[in-house]
């Protein structure tokens, strides 16, 4: 062992003795990233991040975010040093079934792992939204003389973050609202998978995180715990930007041979080369995962800090409780997790005789019945909420001068939006929305996979659902994204049938709290299914209902969502006069309906009935299972076409007519 | 009219009334940004852009993108009134069902239109993949005196493009690639459909792309075209970076009532004020779809230059033709479509003998045997190409040095990537593909989709195809990525169950030309088939096939896909001795399969045999069509899991085992 090194220098050379050996045992993971990145991490740590292990889900907790995913064995050797419920036999099962520590930091499955990281830019996405929800809060709940919120957002960035699109829109909005309470570092290493980052990054980061609207402050020297100190200081002093500090650093530092190489990107060093490491960074190469006593006691004596803080923070906020009781209630009400509030009765009650809604415009309606009473419930639009119908009306704008709005304005970046909807959602008491066009859906795809990863549950409100959206033609007609969100685990996709459906859906959302609730709605008008007639729109929880039965036990059963319900119940019409009963299910969530009993899903499609018809505008992909091998599936497998959206119908075979002619091919 | 207007006006002015007529007749449509951006397009396509509109497929044609797409009037307008094969009734069905004039630009269905374009940022992207496929196509065959080709690639963009992240990444791929032959005009006229861009889009855009290493130039009234020409003169002498022209506009300009106004956006006018607009721009107010004289007097003029310029180049290239027989030849050769060389003969054959193999890495071999026959055949990686194994060895890599490289470094940016792939297969004769993870699919799929609806042609090769990846776990597991991609129209998904059949994807890919191709590979090694005992690889062309029957007729079929194909042999084998018949289906690819006689798929999967399970490792959706109603489907409805990739075949059911068991409870 070098006898010149600080305890500091015992610290960082800890964590990456930790992770190498992990990687080592698991014989997979990314050594480099934890080796270069390990001094900045220790600082921030040691020095700066308010935590107390022991209450993990402390809702004053700064935010750290590992965006840099595969640097996981950094997050683990940092938890397990800092005195999470995380153990060193966790860390010796690195990547193994079941583990605490799998390749990458999952949220929920790992104590003080603030969000899922992986995907590059999404961790980066996520920690703008963290952001967004602090201003919120702060502006919502703090008092003066109580900053209950106060807490800052902290992030370890790679080149592969700042190279995705998605950090590029996040910063960009992160810079247009002023979220001075961001800090991220980036890891500078200019090595990525393929070799140097001069084969394709040669951009200037420092230029264009000023052109955002960020501090950028460089550190040169990624062993420099002086200088990153500093930079972070400052980085918490600027109040206005976000701050991006980009510190030099060396993938893989401490290895002789595998330093500054691409090979230590994803690749374990080799047995050989972790005892040279070691040696190098003197620590005792016979060792493994060993920690020396000092660098525990440093690490210990470290957290007292953040539990100190969090002492005195729950004594402020019992202060806070006596003094401004009602929103000292209302939030830890919206903490305590499910609403007790009475959302059916806070719903509208659409009626048939008012003439045809659209159920975007019902949805619009619906959200501004519940927004009073739900203080928690924010969201906004990548700039088509004009079309979308998502604004909380009297609730202002989220901007730099209000951080008290509700409403967001993402700007033509669905990506971040989904992101940032994701960073937000990860903020109790927080419940945010996003909306788009469902065809832009796909842009947010890989944001919307981490969030039914994460079970949380943001709510995306897609509306223009189908070739009816009419002439903004092919490109804006979605086909395949139905069953694209469908196929997503954890994912409820619910598509009303009407403006009541339309209600019941938002309460669904609302209640729902095992992943995300795409709502997908029609921009074109649909007649308001008269409900003294057929059954009630609150059976839509059930994911499928037996909205008009035949006068006798069905022979045939035509199965639609959305759109098309109200055409299968004209068809179902026409066959009533042509003495063949038909059943109409409305079928808004293939989900939901799963869920349910056998008993239910027997009563709703009876086995003996093999005559089924569905009907809806998009993929026939999946439908197989609701209609059996003999029934119909009337759908759309090619693209669409620009032309106005009654007319589509027709072309695409989306009429009474249609499905008559099809059911009676059934009889044949 | 006024009397004083000069002749460049008044086309401009047409422009604008066509545009704004179109988008009355229709009741539909966005014609404030046709107004605000004529006189820069005016500009541009009467004295800068090389085309020649009774050649539209000229190969060395100047490029324009409208890639804010739903300004599409202003592109059909141009279109018609520099002579493309559009005519004024055209115009007049504007957005009408299957007219030529769709509400976005549709590549193939209208001929001038370069890409088709709507979803924000893409067109952006496809114009950077143009760029660098002139630059390779002048590296390739460019001679001394002979620039065949020395066209440009010309763009106008919108705000709204510039805050899509796809947009950042290319435009610093493109900076960084020092992509001189290109020119951006951003139409940047301060109102998206929220309102003011200010309330979401307040970056610095000229410092961002001058961090990008763009040259920007200011132009700061729209309506001056001599500032507007200066500006494209030295965006085209510039030859090392590329140039954004940050044009001001008004939005709607020209209407007294909406200009400035987001309403103008991506709504009509209304009557009364589109006459209010002719008048105010010192038009006819009682005319419709009325182009003066003089003005198209003026369009067929300046279109002349162009023909010249086609011809003179005609003549060059048939000197060419004469003077490089070698090069000419080859490129005739490539453009003309159909590669008539023998694939089948060039591909490497795999033995069992040789132990197995990943299909990524037979994909890689594949690759390099047809490397040095195929030219036009370029590609690269979102920087995992080390993990995709798809580099063309001794071929370079392209960079600012070396244009006549045939593999990219696209950086960790999987969007641009593929939308930058659409630009090159846009470009005849090229045929490029890209490779990521599958996982990464979803951040690609905005521009796949384009890729089928344009019906080009890249290939993705996407390794790393399911949980048997292993440790990197949840986040990087593809489940529902399959099923995703294969709903897409016009897509061919193809999963290879071994060396052999990876090399048959290959032939399958580069013989398609409806459409993009999807190669799905493995991380993990596979058994390579002993084709001597069972049915030839070339089989995989019909999609699935019989690759080892049971001694008698079927009692139960296995279908399988990739890696789940040698396992499915394997349970045969034990169901063989247990006395059931069990037929073995191999199932690359849905598609294909589809694309078959009924004859074949009867003898494939014969009705009779309702005794079925199929065998892949991802969502379950969609597979009871080939199993039938009283089949199982062994796949993954959940998430994964991070543990060594053989522990989570087992874990989640992928043995030979399992597969009996299942199929012992059909028998019961």
């Amino acid at each position: 062992m070098k006898n010149n090194k600080t305890i500091q220098q015992v610290c960082i050379d800890a964590i990456r003795i930790l992770s190498i050996d992990a990687v080592q045992a698991a014989n997979s993971g990314h050594p480099g990233m934890p080796m270069g990145a390990a001094p900045m991490a220790f600082e921030l740590w040691t020095k700066f991040l308010r935590f107390n292990p022991d209450e993990s889900g402390w809702i004053n907790r700064d935010r750290f975010i590992l965006s840099a995913g595969h640097g996981s064995m950094l997050l683990y050797s940092l938890l397990y040093l800092t005195g999470y419920d995380i153990s060193l036999d966790d860390l010796k099962k690195f990547r193994q079934l079941d583990s605490k520590t799998p390749g990458h930091p999952e949220y929920r499955h790992t104590p003080g792992v603030e969000t899922t990281t992986g995907p590059l830019g999404q961790g980066f996405a996520n920690g703008v939204g963290m952001a967004i929800a602090q201003k919120y809060l702060s502006a919502r709940y703090n008092k003066p003389g109580f900053d209950i919120f106060d807490y800052r957002i902290f992030a370890i960035c790679s080149d592969g973050d700042l190279m995705e699109g998605i950090s590029s829109e996040a910063a960009s909005l992160a810079g247009h609202l002023k979220l001075g309470n961001m800090i991220y570092l980036y890891d500078d290493n200019h090595i990525s998978i393929e070799g140097n980052t001069e084969i394709a990054f040669t951009e200037n980061v420092k230029l264009r995180f000023e052109a955002f609207g960020w501090q950028v402050i460089e550190v040169k020297d990624g062993n420099d715990i002086d200088a990153i100190s500093e930079a972070i200081k400052s980085g918490i002093d600027e109040k206005e930007k976000p701050t991006l500090i980009k510190v030099r650093t060396y993938i893989a530092y401490g290895s002789p041979n595998k330093v500054n190489t691409a090979g230590a990107h994803g690749s374990p060093l080799g047995a050989d080369e972790v005892k040279l490491t070691k040696e190098n960074l003197g620590c005792d190469k016979e060792k493994t995962f060993y920690v020396p006593e000092e660098a525990i006691n440093y690490f210990k004596a470290s957290v007292e800090k953040g539990k100190n803080y969090f002492k005195n923070w729950t004594n402020l906020f019992e202060k806070y409780g006596r003094e401004f009781s009602e929103l000292s209630d209302e939030l830890r009400n919206s903490i305590s997790g499910k609403p007790v509030r009475d959302i059916e009765n806070m719903l509208p009650l659409f009626q048939d005789k008012d003439g045809a809604v659209a159920t975007r415009t019902a949805s619009g309606k619906v959200l501004n019945s519940l927004a009073p009473f739900f203080p928690d419930l924010i969201g906004g639009s990548a700039d088509l909420e004009p079309s979308t119908d998502t604004f909380l009306k009297g609730f202002g704008s989220f901007q730099a001068g209000n951080y008290a709005g509700r409403n967001f304005h993402f700007g033509v970046r669905e990506h971040s939006m989904a992101g940032v909807l994701n960073g937000i959602n990860l903020t109790k008491p927080l419940r945010a929305f996003g909306s788009t066009f469902l065809i832009f859906s796909d842009y947010m795809k890989p944001s919307i996979r981490l969030a039914a990863i994460m079970g949380i549950n943001p709510v995306y409100v897609f509306t223009h659902d189908s070739i009816a959206l009419g002439e903004d033609g092919t490109t804006h007609q979605p086909i395949e994204q139905l069953i694209s969100l469908r196929s997503i685990p954890n994912m409820t996709v619910i598509r009303p049938a009407d403006a009541n459906e339309t209600a019941q859906a938002w309460k669904c959302a609302l209640e729902t709290f095992h992943g995300p609730v795409a709502l997908i709605l029609t921009r074109q008008k649909l007649p308001v299914i008269d409900r003294s007639k057929f059954a009630s729109a609150r059976n839509l929880l059930k994911g499928a209902y037996i909205l008009s039965d035949s006068k006798k036990f069905p022979e045939l059963i035509i199965i639609a969502s959305g759109s098309e319900v109200y055409i299968a119940l004209e068809a179902q019409n026409i066959l009533d006069k042509e003495n063949i009963a038909a059943r109409v299910v409305s079928m808004p969530s293939w989900e939901l309906f799963e869920m349910q009993s056998e008993e239910y899903k027997e009563e709703v499609l009876p086995s003996k009935v093999r005559k089924r018809i569905s009907v809806e505008a998009g993929s026939v992909i999946g439908w197989m299972k609701y209609v059996t091998e003999e029934g119909i599936s009337i759908g759309i497998d090619k693209f669409g076409k620009s032309a106005p959206g009654n007319e589509l119908m027709k072309e695409f075979g989306f009429t009474a007519d249609n499905i008559v002619s099809k059911a009676k091919l059934l009889f044949k």
